[in-house]
């Protein structure tokens, strides 16, 4: 958790762009939020022009992100609003060199009780246990 | 919003089907819904039976569907069945050219606090702003 | 429901390994849940490290497991802990053979009410439909 899924048309993400995507959104729940920062999975997915669609038009101009949130939920409108938007400025700066490019997420926000790692329930938000999860870089028994 | 991702076995949907019903679902949402047409993405990603099973058993005959509704919830159980049978009927008559194919969908909804296209938060459902994103075909501030 | 999309790296799961994985997660819900074998739909994307990437690294050993349930849902903290955790036991002595692989799952949970399988809503947990629609392997109008 937090889980992306990116589905780019062709020519939209070269891998450069992708790996440093990947770091940004990491440092993103890393710094700003507190996670480990394994915590956070990072899905590519190219989809062709006759397999994507826009509007019912295929596209090969199209970014459609797909974002799942576990350990931490947002707890009114206010605070979603602005993670939205916080999440939206990550993408910004890349997106924006693409004009022609629909670019879209949403996030969903699922139970941290329905969520394991390496066979082992993650520590509570914010506890001793998880932020030694993060200095270790990796899971062990708490 | 609303994004579809649509799993499905090698022969069972072709170029030309996957056309016409990304056609038929955008229709749905924008003349029936009122939805900007370019709200709708739908990812069609094709599944081989060793990647692909149904009952614990690998599938060759298989669509499963996997929706997200974000800018339009249904308020109450009564809406939902009604929401769900409608799609029921949309996909129906595609369906029943292949009777021997497992289809299935199921519709998640999530927050539209959640959710950016091309950097903006969209308008309110139903406002001024979403109809006049819908006559433009596209995003502008508003 | 449920559906399982298992994104995994190259050489993680063998062909013979994700049919034996697909068989025990069809069993656990039909043995231990009581739903229909054929509810249970399996997907393995297999994803390259230059479209996988974990803590921001591309990884040529993870396992990312999304589930939805839909026609179960766990009524509080107690039973949701306890399905993380036997899913969990599900996974383990495959994943176990594979101590270096980052694997972690996540479940969300969706409205049974906007759920259709081949046209037809599904019968209620646990009625006689239910059973009958188990009992045949398949669906029929009820």
């Amino acid at each position: 958790m937090p889980i992306w899924t990116i589905y780019h048309s062709p020519d939209t993400l070269t891998p450069d762009q992708r790996q440093r995507l990947a770091e940004t959104i990491t440092g993103y729940y890393a710094d700003e939020i507190g996670l480990p920062r394994f915590y956070v999975v990072t899905v590519f997915r190219e989809v062709p022009a006759d397999d994507f669609y826009v509007g019912g038009k295929p596209s090969a101009r199209a970014v459609r992100i797909v974002i799942d949130h576990i350990a931490r939920r947002a707890p009114d409108s206010h605070v979603r609003r602005q993670v939205a938007t916080r999440i939206s400025d990550l993408l910004a700066p890349l997106m924006e060199r693409h004009p022609d490019v629909h670019w879209e997420f949403h996030i969903d926000e699922t139970s941290e009780e329905l969520w394991v790692i390496n066979g082992l329930v993650p520590p509570p938000a914010q506890s001793v246990a998880e932020k030694a999860w993060g200095r270790a870089d990796t899971t062990f028994p708490y």
